[in-house]
């Protein structure tokens, strides 16, 4: 027996997202649990740090599973490129503890929403950017109401699911947005997001910096734990799932 | 009657190239000359600096066209980027005097060449860079090599076009090539280029940064006029046409 953890890349515009569904290969777990299987003879469970939408990327997705004999992590590295999708890639492997768990163990995450503001679409970054057309959005804004976001906080308004029956207090510990040119660049640490929630939040503060919403406005859209009131739930193809940490 | 001067930027990936082919839409020209005349209502003719190859990209090609009547180059910018597929953008358009002509009046061109160099492909820039395994390639040699490219000579050895008759004497002004952690980007200035001949000079800088050619042997690569002599043709995917001035 020997468990493995890797660190995975991929671009999530043509899948389904990370989990995989019901007879439907079309997701990143799907092309990773059947690669694995197919190179090792065995029925193999691939668990992820946590599901990704359709359409969001990773440049840091952690995974990990079983193998029932151990395989060099150098060839295994080697096959599993060989055989992946040219949108999927592995960029590290290691042999952890039989114990280690993907999702239970992972402490924190960095996701990263780009937005690329400007009249036209750039082409080049179409796939990996948000596109929003409007120029006005307030920076200055945008900032006051993330730091209103920091901290613990029940999440509820920002959740995707309006079924989730388990808590949804999440803590978020830093959000930081910068500029570069037409770029604004978001990014979001926190022990944990809720679906939707990272998408939500963008949208939000988006509202925010156009002004349709203020910065004032963010406490009580926490304290209503209603989706209603927080913002729209921004595209998918603008956020990356950038790192986990364990 | 009025002619305008358009900056195209566009993801080459899924076209066949520049240059209208008998019948087919998919070339980037084509798509502009359908847009434009259904727009008009007129049958316009495009004017590229010069053509591209399938795969390769611009951020800065530079077209012109006639119209019968003079229309506002906002509103035609507008119109333009509604119309155009996600993978095309017109960046800007100027009314320029009747008989400048974007191939003819070009002076010198910039054209950029990506390659990423590492045992796993980058899955973000893998329309965008040419995917290079062999980790080794010296840059010092490139650029010594690259030294011996720059200046008027006949560069029929660079030359895709077996059977090119007009004169094959191009003026390179400057070869810049340059490595951020796993990618090397190689900016070629000239006053024109031969076809395929920016993707047959890189595999021929790549064949001196691996160890096959010397820097020493590009004199007389440039001297036989064979294009038996010079490297491969480096794939496009890797080349954009970043700019063209007049």
């Amino acid at each position: 027996m020997a468990n493995y953890k890797i660190t995975v890349q991929y671009d999530g515009t043509r899948y389904r997202g990370w989990q995989i569904q019901n007879s439907t290969e079309e997701t990143i777990q799907g092309k990773l649990v059947s690669v694995i299987s197919r190179l090792t003879n065995q029925r193999v469970d691939v668990i992820g740090s946590g599901r990704t939408d359709a359409g969001v990327h990773a440049l840091g997705q952690v995974a990990n599973f079983h193998l029932d004999q151990e395989i060099a992590e150098a060839d295994l590295l080697k096959d599993l490129n060989k055989y992946l999708p040219e949108d999927i890639a592995v960029t590290s492997i290691e042999k952890v503890h039989d114990r280690f768990h993907a999702r239970f163990n992972a402490i924190s995450k960095t996701y990263r929403y780009r937005i690329y503001v400007g009249e036209y679409s750039n082409v080049f970054e179409r796939k990996y950017c948000y596109w929003y057309k409007d120029t006005k959005l307030d920076i200055n804004l945008m900032k006051q109401a993330a730091d209103r976001l920091i901290g613990e906080h029940d999440f509820m308004s920002f959740c995707g699911n309006s079924k989730m029956k388990k808590s949804t207090v999440r803590n978020v510990t830093d959000i930081n947005i910068s500029k570069n040119n037409r770029e604004i660049v978001i990014d979001y640490t926190g022990d944990g997001f809720l679906q939707n929630m990272i998408r939500i939040m963008t949208g939000t503060l988006i509202e925010v910096g156009n002004g349709t919403k203020k910065p004032e406005d963010i406490p009580e859209i926490l304290l209503s734990k209603n989706r209603e009131a927080a913002g729209y739930t921004a595209p998918p193809q603008g956020l990356c799932l950038m790192e986990v940490r364990y």
